[in-house]
């Protein structure tokens, strides 16, 4: 059984191993809360997962220690397990399905671990795990169904008592539900007061559903930009813990998701992957009750892909419309280009691409076609440049 | 004259009003150093200018605060006096060049300061700064060349001095040189060992050239992604004290502050602006003594446009081999396209643009025309592509 006392300890074990990560003031992410961030995107390995998976084996005897331990995962818990392992002199063994990115897959090696590329998907690389645990007597370290991982990730629960004792709330990420299994556990024993919300994607609502219906549920598909959350069916440790300690499980969307890497970017200075942004976004868009109450966000992880913090960019300058992009007809003759060229300057819009094809299918015989990707300031100036140029009688097909 | 006694004031004025920003090690940064990060991109306001700002108004007397204070800059200068004159309930009044974004305009005006837009260019704002201060009796706010000024930001060298005592070397970005003054004095009065370094632009490189050359030297114009530091001319106090106290100055490339900026988001889950990379890159890209030593990378700030910062992610991608673009020339016939298209999707290549077109110039008669843009892992993968598209018959006609 869970106890207070395995989460002291855990403290005690990590002590000299992790980070005690800041908390950071964010007083424009919800202007009617106080909201404060615990910045475990700033943890060794780029996420809170080492917690667990470390205290979770210091606990194995020296026979388990011997033959070594297996996990399956492709993001930070494979990099909690390679450094926790590596560190106890552990040999460990990570399988992975085999089209996994290969970035998540030299980062998993440079922690120390062996990788083990199964073919598939995850549950086939899961159930090889299980396969060589039985083979060859490895210890399996499970991602969150486990007391000492929950314990070991209930020490941030320790650590924001600590930090900031008259919080109010906290919004917690959750995916198989370890972390906020462990900090609701922590905070609701010392602190009932203390409201702990969870939050899932939208995409990734198993644990959001199984709450609900009071009993667990699995999903057939999951799929959301907050990879590091996308579980398809709770533990049964964790759906207990969770049933009796969180007040509420809520969701938010990719697009509110985006928004919030985004604003934390913007803001706050801080680089936070999907799953790490959700408390954020629930408290940028309202989805929990924190008006006026002195709240923490506890950002899990910060281990983005930066193609896809690129394209997260993108889509949050499009959405804040900081860019846009017109399609225009033009009458083919000499001299139109230049127009819509000197209006845009003019106004001060930024060109970054332009794409100019006479005889589109689109345009009328005589005519042709313009795509012009530009930078704005804002929808008003994205406004502005359309009337400018329909004030000069071009035609403009659609903005997007 | 700047003495300790200024510095160790500092810090008890700014105690209640400033962060005292972690220190987090970056084991990746350069392997044959062991670097840690002084994260002032974390301080209020995204940058360390709130320090010395907020002092110096402190010591003004009640007349001074009652007139208010007057300062020029488009940057964090502008936020740190907007900031701690609100919080010291002083009026003040920023001028900005007309030209100056509107992002960096309105974040002024959030903080509490009035803009006043000038006509021009920085030294027009300057002049009109001067001449507001001599009409209305307002006091002018130095953004580096102040005493005062210089004991705020001295006090970073004292709580790096507390954080991490046995550092070796400290490596600051430099512009007027007001950060880089206050550190060094405070470390070199307490601890001669430690070594200091600055870092400018090469795109700006005032107090290299006039360390240099031994004399003040101002350059006619600037050009570098990091605006923060682009200062066309030295302070007398600070190159007076950098003369006495730093060890040495370097430059970084534009290229190389990207690079660093990339590095800090994917390694370190930081944002930084291109003045507050430039330490990182100097370790980077070795332009200073540090192997094996223990050295601290004073992240300055973190005030970037996430327009230019989208811009720095799309070049370290190309930089790193983790997209690219080929031109390629086609045969006009069926099914070209789709040959391409496989050969790339069985490679595992991610096409994110394809802009196809028959008769270009560059290309044979009968022939056709084709740009893609696509994702991939890294340079050796390019070439894998490369090679199956030759392989196949297609002309590359070139790679970038």
């Amino acid at each position: 059984m869970l106890t207070l006392d395995k989460i002291y300890s855990a403290k005690y074990v990590l002590r000299q191993v992790i980070r005690e990560t800041d908390i950071i003031r964010a007083p424009k992410i919800n202007p009617e809360a106080d909201i404060y961030l615990k910045t475990e995107n700033l943890q060794i390995t780029g996420s809170f997962k080492v917690r667990g998976a470390y205290y979770r084996m210091s606990q194995l005897s020296a026979e388990e220690k011997a033959k070594g331990v297996i996990a399956c995962s492709a993001g930070n818990h494979a990099q909690g397990v390679a450094l926790a392992a590596a560190r106890n002199g552990i040999k460990s063994i990570i399988c992975l399905p085999d089209g996994a990115p290969i970035s998540k897959v030299e980062a998993t090696k440079s922690y120390g671990a062996e990788v083990c590329l199964v073919k598939g998907v995850y549950d086939d690389a899961y159930a090889e795990a299980l396969r060589q645990r039985d083979e060859y007597g490895y210890t399996f370290i499970h991602p969150f169904d486990d007391e000492d991982v929950i314990a070991g990730q209930g020490t941030i629960g320790l650590e924001l008592l600590d930090q900031i004792p008259d919080m109010e709330a906290v919004i917690v990420p959750v995916g198989g539900g370890g972390l906020v299994s462990g900090v609701a556990f922590a905070i609701k024993k010392l602190n009932p007061s203390i409201k702990v919300y969870g939050v899932q994607a939208a995409g990734a609502p198993s644990m959001y559903n199984s709450i609900h219906d009071h009993k667990i549920e699995r999903l057939d598909s999951v799929s959301t930009i907050a990879d590091g959350i996308a579980v398809k069916e709770p533990g049964e440790n964790t759906y207990n813990i969770i049933s009796e300690y969180v007040d509420d499980i809520v969701t938010v969307t990719d697009d509110e998701i985006s928004a919030a890497i985004l604003a934390l970017m913007e803001q706050q200075k801080l680089v936070t992957e999907g799953a790490g942004a959700v408390p954020v976004a629930a408290a940028m868009f309202n989805k929990v009750p924190i008006k006026g109450k002195k709240t923490v966000c506890l950002l899990s992880g910060g281990n983005i892909d930066v193609t896809i913090l690129s394209r997260v960019i993108k889509r949050g300058l499009l959405m804040s419309g900081r860019s846009c992009s017109m399609n225009i007809e033009l009458i083919d003759k000499p001299g139109q280009l230049m127009d819509v060229s000197r209006i845009i300057a003019e106004l001060g819009g930024n060109v970054t691409s332009i794409h100019h094809e006479r005889a589109n299918e689109g345009a009328a015989v005589n005519g042709c076609y313009l795509r012009i990707v530009l930078e704005t300031r804002n929808y008003d100036h994205i406004e502005q440049i359309r009337n400018a140029l329909t004030d000069a009688g071009f035609k403009i097909l659609n903005i997007n």
